[in-house]
């Protein structure tokens, strides 16, 4: 193949630099990459999986079930047919347990960053962990989006994001004998204060308050080890950064009696919560309708052939954006998925109810 | 309003006739009429209910749930998402149950006969029990079609169907004081034996040989009958009936040694299964696609505006014959539905995970 240009292909797909290429550490070959490992993308892996195709998912996430299991794994839903109330982890629990018979493999933590045609009109996805994978068709089931952390108000922070600022823990080992500065009072900011302090030079844990939205048994152990002087425990707002070239050496602290201190940190981890933005999809060159990938209502195909879209990210006259009709996408999408996966392939369309081949494939038969 | 004429109005629907508009006993209004009340039928209740939209539900069959509930009550179903396993009953009673808080009204046993549009944009529904709906909107949701009694490979049995044979029993009084002829191996036939015995004047039950698919209970109950002499048991088949003006007097039977016999009968019962039929919705006037109602996938309106359709029995490019395609329509469907039953209201479009006013009606908040 040769070596293509860098930003656009000829079908409007964005393309890698060969400096990006250069670092793929490791090729997977694969007949879909589903992108979002939310109820949709779960269901897809069972549609798809029932016409014997296979699939990767991938989720900036930390574990399957999207919205459900990120914004409300205990809130019920009502409105899933066949079950008057089903909590959204619940309801992840049931489909990886549909899906389980298609053995299907996550990335979780990880995003999209681009995606390209080859020639021979497969796909080259790689992701932000600069995982790479060829796959014959893409499926977005993206949801609202990706996840993505929420960005403290302290001016200048951006020269130091991904050098001294981090808004997630790859590896620990990065965080090793540096004053570590973490800002927040949910799960993440305790967990990892309690995960680095022990291999950190020091830890100083900031939050607005005195009070914690975090399992009471982190917060003691937190409070334990402030009490044993361990590590920091602070009230105020960080306003500055300090350092040089995006490396850290101090953080400006507010505290809540308005004074202010110049905090010695070399790596700044901070909490503020999830925002959803449509993210790097935007700019693939995919036909958008407000912000959202208009598909038709036969395949669920973008304007890309072979780049499908099912979900709450898709777009066309009539979309709501409900869990069920993300299934009801998946089912045809994995139909007119099957036509570009296996082209030579026969799609005979069977029911679970009465194929002993589809049963044989469920592992009931 | 006019006295419509004889046929097809205006708008191509079928218009009763004076005599049919004259034997309605009871005419119910309400907001939908929802023909067929299998799997997508409940469901649609339960989307229209979320939108304060009131149904009445009519069904051929004597109970809800359609095929699910009629050909595979225990048979699993593995592509319903969420459940990895489910049996077209338990489907069935889900459903029903996340329909309740919306008291749908079931009218099961009937067959719709006909549909006209009213002046006032307004349809009127009769079914074949006469009774008669006056609906905003229709929604026609009756999966393969109705399900039919087969006929038995009788010569000439047709004229004597309504007045001597009959598929099912509407009236028991109807049978009372009749010779009886009951054909077939199967509960319908076992449990009409018995129930209709009593108050017969003869009951013979027939059958191709000596074994039955029925319960166990049932058959014991009439073995003991017919070896008391209170029911004849026949092995062999029907080849002829006899009588004049479609009033049956003899029964033509040919048994297993090949003698044939002569055998009285007022009222004959055969019990020879269910096929499905389009039946008279195939006179209604709507665009159809191979015997299948043409429907748009925005609106899942057919041809006339206000009648919907949705489940198996409707097509759109990319159609495919799942309940799980048939939950989606009926969500879609909803919201245009409201807007032809309540045109001056603003659908606005709400969560049931989120929306109180939601949770107020299906009674949880």
């Amino acid at each position: 193949m040769q070596a293509p240009s860098e930003g656009l292909n000829h079908a409007g797909l964005f393309m890698f630099t060969e400096v990006q290429r250069s670092i793929m550490s490791e090729i997977i070959e694969t007949d879909v990459v589903i992108i979002g490992a939310g109820p949709v993308g779960l269901f897809a892996v069972f549609e798809l999986g029932l016409l014997d195709i296979r699939c990767h998912l991938i989720d900036i996430l930390d574990k399957p079930g999207g919205q459900c299991a990120e914004l409300y794994p205990e809130k019920p839903i009502y409105d899933i047919p066949g079950f008057p109330i089903i909590t959204g982890q619940g309801l992840t629990d049931n489909l990886l347990a549909q899906a389980k018979p298609f053995a299907p493999t996550f990335h979780l933590g990880e995003m999209v960053a681009g995606i390209e045609r080859l020639e021979d009109n497969r796909f080259r996805v790689i992701t932000d962990n600069d995982k790479a994978f060829i796959a014959k068709a893409i499926v977005i089931a993206a949801g609202g989006g990706s996840f993505q952390p929420k960005r403290p108000p302290v001016p200048g922070i951006d020269v130091y994001e991904g050098k001294s600022v981090h808004y997630s823990v790859r590896k620990m080992e990065a965080f090793r004998d540096h004053d570590i500065l973490i800002v927040g009072g949910g799960d993440s900011a305790l967990d990892w204060t309690l995960n680095l302090q022990p291999l950190a030079k020091s830890v100083t844990l900031m939050h607005r308050r005195d009070a914690f939205r975090a399992a009471p048994d982190s917060v003691n152990k937190m409070r334990a080890l402030a009490e044993a002087g361990q590590l920091k425990l602070v009230f105020g707002q960080v306003t500055g950064l300090e350092g040089d070239d995006g490396h850290m050496t101090h953080a400006v602290i507010v505290d809540n009696d308005n004074q202010e201190h110049r905090l010695p940190a070399t790596r700044m981890l901070p909490f503020f919560g999830l925002t959803m933005k449509l993210g790097p999809i935007a700019e693939w060159g995919l036909n958008l309708h407000e912000n959202l990938i208009k598909v038709d209502t036969e395949k669920f195909e973008t304007s890309e052939p072979g780049i499908f879209s099912i979900g709450d990210i898709n777009w066309y006259p009539g979309k709501l954006k409900l869990i069920l009709s993300g299934f009801h996408e998946a089912a045809l999408m994995a139909q007119a998925a099957s036509r570009v996966v296996n082209p030579d392939k026969k799609v005979l369309f069977q029911y679970t109810t009465s194929s002993t081949s589809l049963q044989k494939k469920l592992g009931v038969a």
